[in-house]
């Protein structure tokens, strides 16, 4: 930097970046990817609300709706069960940063992309991570991972109950006895699970859960719902040390999600509003109409597909209702395809991730989306644009 | 735990937890604290709009929208300038982890509450913070800067550009040079100044800064525009490790909001189309313009609080014009009077933190809310509510 610095404020602004563009135009699509999927009208009305203090007792009051109906999503009933002010990439990284201790031992089931990203994240915080590997497609044996907690006695076991990249659900039969004897900490990715499948994280014995807003709960993406069980707050209590990340310690974010509503940070208000409604409507659906609605949908999506002469890339009954991974046909140029499908239908559909990519599609039915007309008009497409079946 | 876990997915949902709720119905409010500030209408008819795909290239294009509109803002050709997917703090953090090592020298200028924020944070990725402190009302001056630099020589020193808690702004005359004399990164906290008071990061040799879409800019909270320029990156990229931190770690971020386009988390779009219409709307006004109409309705509330007899905790020429700090006068239940101004006749204003906890109120006129008409209505009320001078 060899650039003279001028220091009086007086001077002159530069006009270089200053950008004279219309007001925000920006088309509506049937997003029908891997996430995020439509928002519900009544939640983005929410979202448009003039914002109120983040102190504010209408605020306060709202946090604890947004709480209870939360632990209501997850089947829990642990106190630490909050939005984290952030995506669900942060909700992920509060579990590990506030549990793992360096020198750890991490065990992961890599079975996709996300799997690959809860190694990553744990190695950030100096565990000794160890996965156990399946091909993208497969799910993990009870057997599996019992061997695995006897071999390495992990201080934490991360799981994928619903793996966004392949499209497999995780049979979870089981998975919370076996960590619990042996002292592990059981951490389950529910990102694309909460609100379309059945989740039980207390009847499971899942210690740690995180999610997303932006997916079956059909809220825009900015917020990461995280739970956080007694046995993992029991092992935070006793850390050695400060956690190392100031932004995501549940030591103050429970101050201010808790009684004592100390300043941590501004909470995203809006964000906030739309969750709120968004967890309000599927209290109102009910978790078990819900969760049919996702299933009677995927399967009326796999009828179509397999009608098209599709190849679907998981098997039942791993495969996931939420997202579908289907092969793309021979001959044709996927990326093309989609980008197409997105620009002349206004729908979206999702490529694949890792070992997946160039192979499949990945179609997503969450939330709001999970319906028979999304279905119809994306079989209807899909017949009308792809090449007739050799 | 010594609950018994039953694992199969198809006994009952727990409707303990299933709330019965109206639709939302949050009230409207006039926001005279430390932030939020009310969002522009333009700005929250935006993030009502129906999401598109965080990949989409409506959003990409979008993005680079944001980015330009930021780099005016910050008056910055840094090329690593961009809203962090979180809130402020999290945009704070950010510049720590990534240029921070253990045991690094951190110097941080404490005259405030977010002074020692930055103590905490910098402490959390094992740096060896020093602190150069000031009691709450008073700046620094670049003698004091010049000599702390000198006898630590810190890799990085942290200054607050606004200090919301006390209400003062730190003149900036000569700390850039100062820092780059000394081989110090200078890391400022514009969260309380962007868009409301002159700042000019390259002009001042600022290497990093970091802000919030909550106060001068007129957007909900949510997002934490972040800036980091050539001499901070240089220092990130010689680091000896991974950053310790995933969410935050630039390198991953840096492939989504570059030409890369890798995906690293899915972006808070309904944010990011807040932000938009924002910082559309203050390229509109013009920085000169935004930073004149804040001086001009400080003054405007300066005026009116002395008329009413009240005393400022600042003198000028560091009062902050975004937000004025004022002693609740004698006899007067500060916290009470804040609640029923807020309850009954629907404004904000702020309490003390740290060490003016229980002594002033904090009054922020940001963005939009910088208006003839919010002094006035608040100088009204004030003169109505408060007992008459003695």
């Amino acid at each position: 930097m060899t650039q003279t610095l001028r220091s009086h404020a007086s001077t002159g602004v530069d006009q270089a970046r200053r950008l004279s563009l219309d007001p925000i135009a920006t088309p509506e699509r049937l997003l029908l990817g891997p996430g995020p999927s439509n928002a519900h009208p009544d939640v983005l009305a929410a979202m448009a609300r003039p914002p109120v203090g983040h102190l504010d007792h209408v605020f306060l009051h709202l946090m604890e709706e947004v709480q209870d109906l939360l632990r209501y999503a997850w089947q829990t009933e642990n106190r630490l069960t909050i939005p984290v002010s952030a995506t669900g990439s942060a909700a992920w990284e509060t579990c590990i940063a506030n549990t793992v201790e360096r020198g750890d031992t991490f065990l992961v089931a890599v079975n996709g992309y996300f799997g690959h990203r809860m190694a990553d994240m744990a190695s950030r915080y100096g565990a000794m991570v160890i996965t156990m590997e399946k091909p993208m497609g497969q799910a993990f044996t009870l057997a599996e991972i019992e061997a695995n907690l006897a071999e390495h006695k992990p201080k934490v076991f991360g799981l994928i109950h619903a793996e966004t990249s392949a499209g497999v659900l995780q049979p979870m039969d089981g998975v919370g006895e076996a960590c619990r004897r042996h002292g592990t900490l059981l951490l389950l990715d529910t990102v694309t699970s909460l609100g379309g499948v059945p989740v039980f994280v207390d009847r499971w014995g899942v210690d740690m859960s995180y999610s997303c807003s932006q997916k079956c709960l059909s809220c825009p993406p900015g917020l990461g719902p995280v739970t956080i069980g007694p046995r993992a707050e029991e092992r935070i209590a006793s850390r050695s040390g400060k956690v190392p990340n100031w932004y995501l310690d549940v030591a103050l974010l429970s101050k201010y999600w808790g009684s004592d509503r100390v300043y941590h940070h501004t909470a995203p208000v809006n964000m906030n509003y739309g969750l709120r409604e968004a967890l309000r409507l599927l209290a109102e659906e009910g978790l078990e109409a819900a969760w049919q609605r996702h299933r009677r949908n995927a399967e009326l999506l796999w009828e179509g597909l397999q009608s098209l002469d599709l190849k679907l890339a998981v098997e039942e009954p791993l495969r996931l209702p939420t997202l579908t991974t289907v092969y793309i046909p021979e001959g044709v140029d996927g990326k093309a395809f989609a980008r197409a499908l997105l620009d002349e239908e206004g729908v979206e559909i999702g490529g694949g991730l890792g070992d997946f990519a160039g192979k499949v599609w990945r179609i997503g039915l969450m939330g709001q989306n999970s319906s028979v007309e999304s279905v119809e008009r994306l079989i209807g497409l899909l017949g009308k644009r792809l090449p007739a079946a050799a």
